[in-house]
């Protein structure tokens, strides 16, 4: 299954000439996780040609102009486009009369359903394959976090383990594939006596706005990808105190402390031109940092020990 | 006094790779005067340079979307940036709420004074040099177009003939010059005694979303610069009369009748990769026919033989 994540937009508070406001889009499979929809973003969403209509789901970290404003033009132009799939919108709980006063106000004509699911701490979204969960993030006004979390899938299936053990091959392989026990002939077999170990689903970690923090680190832990608020460098972390986001250098602290893969640096502050001293100072505490651009895409891949 | 047109965005409905969201905006002098905020106008407009402390008027022409939605982010960067003049807003009535909910809900903080005033047909503005009038348009909704109208400046004042009519150089020769008549030892000297002919003033047209019709023809008659939805060519134009916008050759039959000087098409539907079509269709019916394109300038002088 696979798994990356695109940059839609990576500028904080306003565009610049090279980056529009912040948007990341999560593809897993033929379905979009969308965290945040700032200004423009469905002009890069068009551009990476993510498609009209798949499952959808789209998370807002909070309610910051910046983060928010391009949701109704994007979902305008989703049903200009004939979208007729639902679309699922989870974010702070006013985000719903934003969505319904603003339908009302600007005449937008829908052709799908859109369902709201205010969001708290936890699980917020229970699929078969993954969980979605989020956190409170520390920012000025109300934040959350979210982290996709993959299941883990069944070990490898070990067929000559079956046939010694008296399973005849169809429906019960399959069932012992995906983790069940089965009865042959009154006997039990366990799933794991036929298989491997269980295999670690990926985890992708979404900072929003934030200060880099205790909680976050342990929410974090172990991701494959996070893709932290990296607005400001470590000389404007005076800046980054007062406004409630993060240095480069406190997003690669946290990633390090978190044992996280591969951090991406993004939500950077417009006076920025060139991101490279920002990605210089988190590589020095963290070994695998990027620097986010518009309409960049990364894939994240099993562990290669581990497909 | 110079007098431009910026076009910030140009194309209807939804942006395409090369169009951003309809916002056009009239420099004169050193005031702005901007009619519609498509969501994205403010990076063209930050890219075009124009300033974020100058007299700034906005106008909106009616409540879809595509009009509105960058308004909020718009004012949001002029916020950040520094602002701290006022700003005056034109538009339907319930811009208002928009406004203030939207204020409300995505925390915006301004720096600035907003004045906002709900639009009727007639007279909008009247300042001391020009003009804004509105006239209801023809759309699916509640639609303004708005014309700005350069008062008529006084004549080419004449030396010779002041000193002729021993009038004094100085204050006297001044109040002339503007227009006014004064005493000059008990005998009246008129300003036209001393002056040529008055001036005319330039006058701009934004037709806003709207079919073309009689009324907007009269509300335009004699425009040097008229800027008219053409959303279709003239093979969509059953497309045209269902959404209510009009078609090239429409905008361009109404302009001849209007005898304006200068048409500009703009709002194309995202269908037109290239709009040579339409310029087309629109130069059968009037000599002087060009197509918007995003960040273009157009200057509008005073007729050749006035300056």
């Amino acid at each position: 299954m696979q798994l990356k994540v695109i940059f839609l937009g990576t500028s904080s508070a306003v565009p610049t000439a090279k980056r529009g406001l912040t948007s990341i889009a999560v593809q897993r499979g033929g379905e979009l996780l969308i965290f945040d929809a700032g200004e423009g973003m469905q002009r890069n969403f068009m551009r990476s040609g993510l498609g009209t209509n798949r499952r959808m789901k789209v998370f807002i970290t909070h309610m910051h102009s910046d983060h928010v404003l391009g949701l109704l033009g994007f979902m305008q132009t989703l049903a200009l486009n004939g979208r007729d799939m639902p679309l699922y919108i989870y974010g702070p709980e006013v985000l719903k009369e934003y969505i319904d006063v603003n339908t009302r106000l600007l005449n937008v004509n829908l052709t799908y359903d859109v369902y709201f699911t205010p969001v708290q701490e936890g699980v917020v979204v229970e699929e078969k394959e993954y969980t979605v969960k989020a956190c409170k993030a520390e920012h000025s006004i109300h934040s959350y976090a979210y982290c996709i979390e993959e299941h883990d899938r069944p070990g490898t299936f070990y067929p000559d383990k079956a046939i010694a053990l008296g399973v005849p091959k169809g429906r019960l392989w399959h069932r012992l594939q995906h983790g069940e026990d089965v009865l042959v002939d009154g006997r039990l077999v366990r799933s794991s006596d036929v298989t491997g170990p269980k295999r670690k689903g990926r985890r992708i970690g979404i900072s929003g706005d934030t200060r880099a923090n205790k909680r976050l680190e342990e929410f974090f832990n172990g991701c494959d990808l996070l893709v932290f608020d990296s607005t400001f460098s470590e000389d404007e972390k005076d800046r980054a105190l007062e406004t409630m986001h993060s240095t480069a250098r406190e997003a690669a602290e946290l990633a390090s402390r978190a044992n996280v893969k591969m951090l991406v640096l993004t939500h950077f502050s417009a006076r920025y031109d060139d991101v490279g001293k920002l990605v210089k100072e988190a590589s020095m505490l963290h070994s695998n940092v990027i620097a986010a651009e518009d309409m960049m895409v990364i894939d994240v891949p099993y562990p290669s020990s581990d497909q």
